[in-house]
């Protein structure tokens, strides 16, 4: 039995049309929320770092609004959730100096969450290789950790960043430094966190089933040798987020919170797929408006299956509903060994009055029950982790002391700065981005293909040359480090309007993906759809799990290697 | 009679010895005495943005200080004073995203103060050449205004950087965007600055006759067609700084504040000078007590000439004294047509209660006696410059507007903003270069050759083949942008011990200089000093101000070119 905390988690969504004012007004209500939530009893306020991703984040600097809320409470931790590290974005200098400060005016609160840009807005508009994010990622926790720690931070040079020996200041208030997170949108990044010593921030919306065996594994990694810690301390936790909306009465739960909650699914598909996107034009408002239910985000579902609480595929509901509804699905979470559950009351169109009523039926009817032993149980893990963690510990490069005498010398340090670096791309990289690359553009084709087209024009642009392109792209795509060990065949069956259909079978064997025409004898998952939905689904312009609860879309096998699909081809991932 | 504002400014000060807690306390104290001045009706606190400046600077990221400051306070305006605009510090959208979100949190507070960076420690740190970083101020504040007023901003394409169109958000409370500042160190940045229709910040801590001079120019070139907006506004005021701490006993304002004055004129030099820094372990705290009288930070000389107010040359008093002495100060300023003083009484080590008492004391003996009728002032002020602004804003190349349909697309952006760029670099840029570099280095030789050597020693090291030498790198180092038209002979006499002496002319004459031994018969000035004080003073290790007063510095001729001096041959700026 574990021990849970809470925290809240804010994107500042506001969907179009926007008046004047009205951002103000957002993030106002917003310290007016986090001041309950600190009243009551929430843990963590976590904000995320979203850059250009209109109506659905416009939250692109959290340092200042954390470091206004940080006035405003009193326990409440203050969490970056998280803090794009690629330094094209934040210069790793800058991410010490902000953590820092805001630890010092928060009088140590901060949670350190890291990750890396992976919306198409935001690495196309700070100019960041897909191929190289995950090496920035590395290098950027390292020096800023670094930072923290050495006195003076004995200077750079990587690929990613030269910076010669400084005093980076101020620095934290905890030591060695603020807890470390990183965003994990898969189970290979939570194993990754694990493997780092960090907590994971899981935005995946994932069942408590799936989130057992994600934390078990999270939890074998960090008592193994695998551990090496990216930072200076090690902050074992996992953390779900989920859409909420609370109140006594279910169907009122559900009014005011299920649009929020799909409007947030919706969006967070519309900019991490490859849906088109003109910048200060589209309405992603008004595109959710017209095509949620087609996207599996169907209000009336909801409200018809209101007994069934986010234990959907997909999680289409979340944690709306009433205080006992909510308390036994936290149970569920906490049951499974989930550290902490975020989560999101400021979504879409949800309303300010709605969200504070919420939060404040909260912190009287459902958090208390979860209180009760909570600080021994918490304690007891403590003790049960501590010698894996000093051993890990114990594996990490130490801080470095650098030799006196070091004297500043503009020039010297300006031309090794910007001396030309040899560029350590390898041809696997570069294989890799063209590849990335390729697959981003025929997607592209496939939301052309399908806009406003009726199931036989689709089936007729996506004929057998089309498909014979397709699934040897996808071969191509196939990307091990995603598949989790996976070997065996995967069968696709495609049928067409005039009730024949054509067969695919996709080979993963040693590494390496083959495609070809026909069907597999023994295949692991066979998975069955009309072409047009198949393409649909493709193009971003249906979701898998809709499709499924009508029977749209049929899995046959081992039904949990599906949701893996995607990424082992070099697909989105979720987040 | 112009109509005078008031204004704090923080550095963040904290001089070694440093123990744990005193960053949180210097932080938290600071939050407490802006408040206060919230209170009385201050009407800006300015903080500046400095990294790896220890004890002279712990503000690294006034974004996040200044937000903390936001939710204290309730009608005090905040002021980034200033933001480092070089990309390789700041992305643009960046500070756009900051700068927006902070007028969020606090209703439309904010003042964007600009600026480049300057000291070694920071240009070295983050690798920015100082030939290009007048160009990269320039293109920032363009690019930056744009993102606030540009729905979406259409896209960017300079030699310092590359950007797709996006929507930057959130956008500013103040339309079209909070006023704009840059911070000028010298006559010709307060030029600049009205050139630009922004406000001048001042840091030069100059005396009122001066600054009358420049207030004038300053509003000429605002009201002439030489102004043209570098925003979408213009911001018509000229702020000077001062260090300040009041009592009603003189004896006790001196005694209180009269070290932090010092220590902050000390450690500026410091940094901006060419003294040698260890990171991590120089101790300026330590410097200052050795060496603060040499320099001319002498405590006992302020104490004995007690009755002169600041009206110094070098300023080594600033506004220390009681209320009445004070604010015939400001009179003085107010005068000449200055708009805004800003007080710093966070230095050194300046402690936070005399700071307080000091604030409350302004609040109720001196800010009353400049009230009376200054929004009349100012709106009469506001009245005569409409038409002149109006006209300055119709020479600012408009907003931009996208044409509906562009499509982001990642991997043509990326390969756009990665694509290898011809490097525009001018023989000239090259030839400024490698002058400043050798400036600098020789400037270092310098300090190697006083350091703890006797007047002789001095004198046989700088021998007349040094002096040549030194004089001809001098007339190299000659920059005719900061020269303000000057034209004629410098001479310069060198004593030595023995009696005779050396002579050296450099002559400016068409934009060129060039040196030669012996007097001029008709020089502009003549300055004379010892051949062992002349060299300490390059060395940055005597103060010319101190010197003067001592007398074993003189100047004979035009005086008002003496201050000019170490601009014109590419020395380090008084900021």
């Amino acid at each position: 039995m574990g021990a849970i905390r809470f925290s809240l988690f804010y994107e500042h969504q506001l969907p179009r049309p926007w008046d004047d004012g009205q951002e103000a007004r957002l993030y106002r209500d917003a310290l007016d929320q986090i001041e309950i939530a600190d009243r009551i009893g929430f843990d963590i306020v976590w904000e995320v770092e979203h850059h250009f991703l209109e109506e659905y984040s416009h939250s692109s600097a959290p340092e200042v609004f954390l470091a206004a809320a940080s006035q405003r409470t009193k326990r409440i931790r203050l969490g970056h959730g998280i803090v794009q590290l690629p330094p094209e974005v934040n210069h790793p200098a800058r991410v010490a100096e902000r953590i820092a400060t805001l630890d010092l005016v928060s009088g140590g609160r901060v949670e350190f969450g890291t990750g890396e840009s992976s919306s198409s807005a935001e690495l196309g508009g700070f100019g960041i290789r897909r191929s190289a994010k995950r090496g920035e990622w590395e290098d950027a926790v390292d020096a800023v950790t670094r930072m923290f720690v050495e006195e003076p931070f004995a200077g750079w040079d990587s690929p990613h960043l030269r910076m010669p020996p400084r005093n980076v200041i101020p620095k934290t208030v905890q030591k060695p430094h603020p807890p470390l997170w990183v965003a994990c949108s898969r189970r290979e990044t939570i194993e990754f966190a694990a493997r780092n010593g960090i907590g994971a921030l899981s935005f995946s919306f994932v069942e408590p089933a799936d989130a057992g065996r994600w934390v078990q594994e999270y939890y074998r990694i960090i008592e193994s040798e695998e551990c090496v810690p990216a930072g200076f301390s090690v902050n074992p936790n996992v953390c779900v987020v989920l859409p909420m909306m609370l109140h006594e009465d279910e169907a009122t739960a559900i009014e005011r919170g299920i649009d929020g909650a799909h409007f947030f699914g919706f969006a967070l598909a519309h900019y991490y797929g490859t849906t088109p996107h003109d910048p200060g034009r589209t309405s992603v408002w008004d595109e959710f408006q017209a095509r949620r239910a087609q996207q599996g985000f169907d209000r009336d579902r909801i409200i018809a299956n209101a007994e069934a609480l986010n234990v959907n595929v997909g999680s289409l509901r979340g944690a709306v509903g009433t205080p006992d509804q909510v308390s036994e699905l936290i149970r569920k979470y906490e049951e499974v060994g989930v550290d902490q559950i975020s989560f999101v009351l400021q979504a879409g169109p949800n309303r300010h009055e709605h969200i504070c009523e919420a939060l404040e039926l909260f912190g009287k009817a459902v958090l208390p029950r979860f209180t009760e032993g909570r600080e021994e149980r918490e304690a007891a893990k403590a003790a049960r982790l501590a010698p894996a963690i000093e051993a890990a510990l114990a594996r990490r490069e130490p801080a470095r002391t650098l030799p006196a005498g070091y004297r500043i010398d503009e020039d010297a340090e300006v031309a090794r700065a910007r001396r030309a670096r040899r560029p350590r791309v390898t041809p696997g990289a570069v294989r890799a981005e063209v590849r990335g690359a390729g697959r981003r553009r025929a997607l592209q084709g496939f939301h052309r293909l399908v806009k406003g087209r009726s199931d036989r024009q689709i089936e007729r642009a996506f004929g057998e040359r089309a498909q014979r392109v397709f699934f040897a792209g996808m071969a191509r795509a196939y990307d091990p480090s995603a598949a989790g060990g996976f070997e065996g065949d995967l069968a696709f069956r495609l049928g067409r309007s005039d009730g024949t259909e054509t067969a695919w079978t996709i080979r993963v064997r040693d590494g390496r993906a083959r495609a070809r025409e026909g069907a597999a004898d023994d295949a692991r998952l066979t998975i069955a759809a009309s072409t047009a939905d198949f393409v649909r689904v493709l193009a971003g312009d249906g979701n898998p799990a809709s499709l499924l609860m009508d029977g749209k879309l049929r899995l046959r096998g081992d039904v949990e290697v599906a949701p893996r699909v995607s990424e082992m081809f070099g697909g989105p991932s979720p987040y």
